[in-house]
């Protein structure tokens, strides 16, 4: 391993997961880096919905927090050592993290749909071990580099971005496309302003609270509306995104896409919705979803050092690691897009 | 109107559906062409499952037959006589009718998803009559010639033929993909046809019924279980194709598709159905379905053409135009996979 | 036909080519409109490279001017007559001309690619006439409604502009992708903002003249340099687009593309070129061209409108028909991007 | 490394190419897999015509080979020995080896284009040892297992069946597609079977030599006839695929390409060709090229598996190492479709 300039500390502090509900700041050993991996002190953080719902829950599906696991995944920060196999200019750099490690060998990762891969190891899904933490690992080529004109705040909300590019992948959006979003929290928002880069002529968003629309407009959308709102009243759009998880919003999207158009679930919800099926097929609507993401981080840095999309804005609040239970135990303010931790602080 | 050599009677007998459960043969005028038109002497005609259902129900969905309406839209016939505009040589021609009617000029149309035109007129769908009759109008373009050595059974089962290609392209069908198949009755069993064409490494048919595996393997299943059957645990396939329109077996198929692959609905059922979101979102299944066909009468009749797609076999039962209300009112016998109306007999 | 409100007249004035070299102002009657047509009063033609093309040369390659022919094809107008199968309410409607005329009904047609129609019929192209005249009749659906805050200046230019958005499709251009264009003049300053538009990262144009390189930044393009400036040693492109016809610009271009990438060639300059094999084959460059474009003016409309693209500034010259032959003749100033012809002044 | 039942030896016999013209068979030590590699003991291996290219000028393009170098790429057998990441169930299993090694982390291979991996490494590709030899290494993922009813040989020409699956792929051949391929050698007759496969309605093959155009049928052509030949007259194809090298035979399947199809130059020849380029714009016809293959073992083994592809009627020839410099040297008898080298013979 190439150490860095700093001395680079034994011990490290990390907000451990015990259980549902139970969260404590533990002193571990600073991860050491596999030949392939490098070791990122992460500088900020993003609070993700499934943080909060394996704080809350203690599982999400048949993913159950079995033994003390460090949450969040929306990580950016600095390299400070690396493995014997990486190149040791690297030390230094300032990175996101693509946090997930796939077994490169299999059919799906040797065709590039990594992020199917059966062998797939994610951070904050158990057992692995996420970044609420001062140091994190991570193979080489999965710590992007960003410019220093990028916030590290940014940087981590490259993972939700690539959630949403993703999405725009999955829909063929292109200039010209009519896109409808369901939803105005920070994945709305982002595909708002996602689905503008790729020259979507019409970005109508609809959340039931006024202040998220508000701030949808203000990113990106061309409408935002409530749900069932008048103005809805016989449109139809070539692809719709679901960010809610919520069964009406799902069907009320599905029937409002023109035939031969896509309907992309990214939010989760019910495991089982009734769906439009008759609709579906007599409009040929492609009705898919997506799991994660991949090869998204380039494309996701080009379009914030492009400003094209705008990421610090959505980041509203701020915490220290003492202080990151907040964000996971309590309900967002009404003016809390995204929270943030930085572990350092 | 070009005339033909044989002279064209002034009137025809037609089976006509005065409303659910009664039909009655009645004398009409011989139709004359408009002038981008052919007349097509009807010798063949499938009843398909929509016949049947308008027979029983007088509506499929939001489509109500509320004035007399000849039934059928799986047609072969000879040309003769054209409109102005048509190519006199053509009489005389062996034809399968694509019974539908797009606008050529809206979006969709000129993009070549004519199948998706707002204002298409479709054979048998209410207002518009079928040809259950010894004649019938197509418009020149949708009067595909047919080899001579293609019977017009196979000419007619071109339509349900085209559904299977349109359902094969949805899901991206090529050399080696994985396929299954829930239902081995017309559809299926073409769908299966299908697929072994499109170079299918695997094609398997699920049915209840012992008879319909059988004929599913030996028109070129490469296996065939009951549904449920111990033989289907743990598999997945690239691409599902429901034939049934039974929501437990589309709910099963959705579930057996691999990661990144595709589900088509081809069989209509309920019009809502509970589908499996989380495992949709979770393996980026794309779900469809389909809406009728588009440009797939040249690769129907090379396929037939060639022999690698057998029609004939499934025409099992033939009946006269008088005959004609058995195959819609009787449920079919275990041996019939389809039966064939022959107006001129 | 539906007459319109201002009594139409019976004869016009049109700019009409007689042989090479040769133009001279007919008058001739105004055409009437069959049904599916409309009659637009014409305010605003582009000049065109084919068109000075026809005029000195009187021919491009197989397309030979035997005849007296109206030239222009890049058209926007009011609609002043319909024809009898058309909405009159289209009367008055200020419209882009898709200059052309497809039959519909062959495969190509069919399948939304009508340019490729071997049937097609194009204004300009002999034996058809083009729109240097008062009035030109284009079919009802190509006749596309331009809103009110366009003017007919940027009308006409929704052709060029559908060239380059041809062109943009046919690479696949995207969110990221990396461009190359040889030529700053008007096709490539419109492809330039389209692959902006599209969210092309990098827009890298290269034109020996230094005004023009200079209006290609202007536009959107993120660099400009002289063909071989050092900025571009070792650089290499997702997509090359040629807008010169030049064979060493081609060649150079497709040597640029990385691997996997794209080179479409719009410019028309020799019928056969030595072309890079071994390079192309070795980085399995995809390597075609255009030819007019299908279902573009849609997009087109949404690129102006939105204020992403800007065909205004290159409407730098104006002329009214009696001048037109100066636009023609004369080599462009240095100044002149583009030459407007404007039938009514 | 897991060590095999049977002793491994320490050495092993090799041709090893010395320079132009010159090989001589040594004894070299036999390798050590790394943990990640299988050690295969070979059984057969084709003659590839960049081996005979490398034996008779030194190089190929700016492939030159300055130190001894073992060739051969198209090779199978049987695993003897794992490295230490490699599950030692492995040992044993008869294998096809796919030549090459990527980074597996740079962009290209991680969206799945790894065959343009600017840091591969191919067998028999300067400086990398191919695979003349008793025993090669390859990695694990890369060694194929094929079925027990698949001959080593026909394991072996997977290698060159995938050049024609990954030309396949290039030109989206699908059911009904017309084919023309210029060239009945090796890889022309495994084109033509692939074409097939993927369901080509035509494949027209031209070779001068009347015994190969006789092969070409036998395996599965159409239709065969010499270039120029006046069965073409008037012909186009949606897919054309050179198998020469040779200009004139690119340039004229270019020309015989129907508008919006593809041209896939498989064959290597001059680096620069004189191209219809008028053409290929005015008919939008896709030029490409092939460098290797990606992910087409799975499919490579489920068309012979199948029956679909018969590559053992290819293997005409047979050598053992120390007769392998015959086919190097010697022009290919009129018979010779293809010369298999067996090491252990």
């Amino acid at each position: 391993m190439t150490t860095t300039a700093e001395q680079r500390p034994a011990t490290m502090r990390a907000q451990v997961l015990l259980r549902a509900g139970t969260v404590e700041i533990q002193r571990r050993p600073v991860p050491v880096p596999d030949p392939d991996q490098v070791l990122v002190k992460i500088e900020s953080v993003g609070v993700c919905g499934s943080d909060i719902h394996y704080y809350q829950h203690g599982r999400i599906g048949d993913f159950v927090v079995e033994k003390p696991m460090v949450l969040g995944h929306e990580a950016a920060g600095t390299i400070v050592a690396v493995g014997s196999d990486v190149e040791p200019a690297r030390v230094g750099r300032r990175v996101s993290i693509e946090p997930q490690r796939s077994c490169r060998v299999c059919e799906f990762c040797k065709r590039g749909e990594y992020n199917l891969c059966p062998h797939i190891e994610f951070y904050a899904t158990p057992p692995i071990d996420g970044c609420f933490s001062e140091y994190a690992l991570i193979q080489d080529d999965f710590a992007h580099e960003i410019p220093d004109s990028m916030s590290f705040d940014a940087g981590a909300l490259l993972e939700p971005l690539s959630v949403a590019i993703a999405s725009a992948r999955k829909a063929r959006l292109t200039v010209g496309t009519t896109v409808l979003i369901a939803g105005a929290g920070p994945i709305g928002v982002v595909v708002a302003q996602v689905a503008r880069a790729y020259g979507a002529s019409q970005v109508v968003v609809t959340d039931p609270v006024e202040a998220r629309r508000r701030m949808a407009v203000e990113v990106g959308a061309t409408e935002a509306h409530a749900p069932g709102a008048a103005e809805l009243n016989g449109r139809v759009f070539e692809a719709f995104f679901d960010a809610t998880g919520v069964t009406t919003a799902v069907v009320d999207g599905i029937k409002r896409v023109k035939a031969g158009g896509s309907a992309v679930i990214i939010g989760m919800g019910d495991d089982d919705m009734l769906l439009p099926v008759s609709y579906i097929t007599s409009h040929e609507v492609n009705v898919t979803g997506i799991f994660r993401y991949n090869n998204t981080w380039p494309t996701a840095i080009e379009l914030v050092a492009s400003g094209k999309v705008d990421l610090d804005r959505l980041a509203t609040d701020h915490y220290g690691l003492d202080e990151a239970e907040t964000p996971l135990s309590c309900g967002p303010a009404p003016t809390t897009l995204k929270s943030m931790v930085h572990p350092g602080r």
